[in-house]
């Protein structure tokens, strides 16, 4: 159980925008587009991809990390370091 | 003329590789793949994403900002304080 | 209880560290330093402070978090979200 | 001449403001405070740290690196490189 089930076909739609951005990008690079509306929309996309992780992490603090911290022992330990070292990806991504 | 000509192929190539990755994405979605496995690969394309702005704004100080600095007056002010902006939404997001 | 006693001494070492690497910097400016030199200098200590912030994250998670999961109820809900939003604000500055 | 002798006074008193933040971060730990609200400061002072570099680049693209594209030949390239992988720094920490 990945702990995002209910919300699969918001995660979906999220990424599915996010596709679109991305050939949009393409577009713009074609066409020529001046780099500086190019770069204000890779921001976009970024900004984008970031609130899915942030999502996507809540849900797994709420679900996966809170199921294993109540059943305790070493997995609960591990899955915290998980969390922490997936959170520090993002930081410095 | 946007001063990323001679690399066009080079930008489309990078994108294409990122829309693949997003597709790659709704496919674990979809495959209900562990959380952390996701975010990490959302990592991967966030930095795949700053990469390419990072190249593209290289370009720009190189070409656009150049030229305009070799020309003087207003428009060089204007070009630099346009990259300075742009670089602070690379930073910030 | 704040959840990070056991390792306060280390957290005061880091951020007197910290707090030394400022006032490099304003030697540096004094100094009439190379731009590029204080730049990456700047970015040591950035560097320093999301290393420490993650450290407290982790520590925040595996106490505060863990222990209001056990406990369960609308405060583990409460303590979740809370830990979310401090991660989104950490991604985004 | 590093390019920002004008606002030296400015860049010092921020870098001052920055160094009092983290010794208000050293009275937070000390006393205990709530890691959440810590978190926060932290965040605050990423902020100001990140608003200091952005306008040290700012300067130096406006003086350092204009002047070197002005002079033209092989030092201009360099300029530009070397402020490119600064922006690269900054982005990535």
């Amino acid at each position: 159980m990945a702990g995002y089930g209910d919300t699969r076909q918001d995660h979906l739609r999220r990424l599915r925008r996010i596709e679109g951005q991305t050939r949009g990008l393409q577009r713009m690079v074609d066409d020529d587009k001046y780099c500086i509306d190019i770069l204000t929309q890779v921001s976009a996309v970024t900004s984008a991809l970031q609130s899915f992780s942030l999502s996507l992490l809540e849900e797994h603090l709420a679900h996966c990390v809170a199921e294993a911290t109540r059943n305790g022992g070493p997995e609960a330990q591990e899955k915290i370091k998980e969390a922490s070292d997936a959170i520090a990806r993002l930081v410095r991504s």
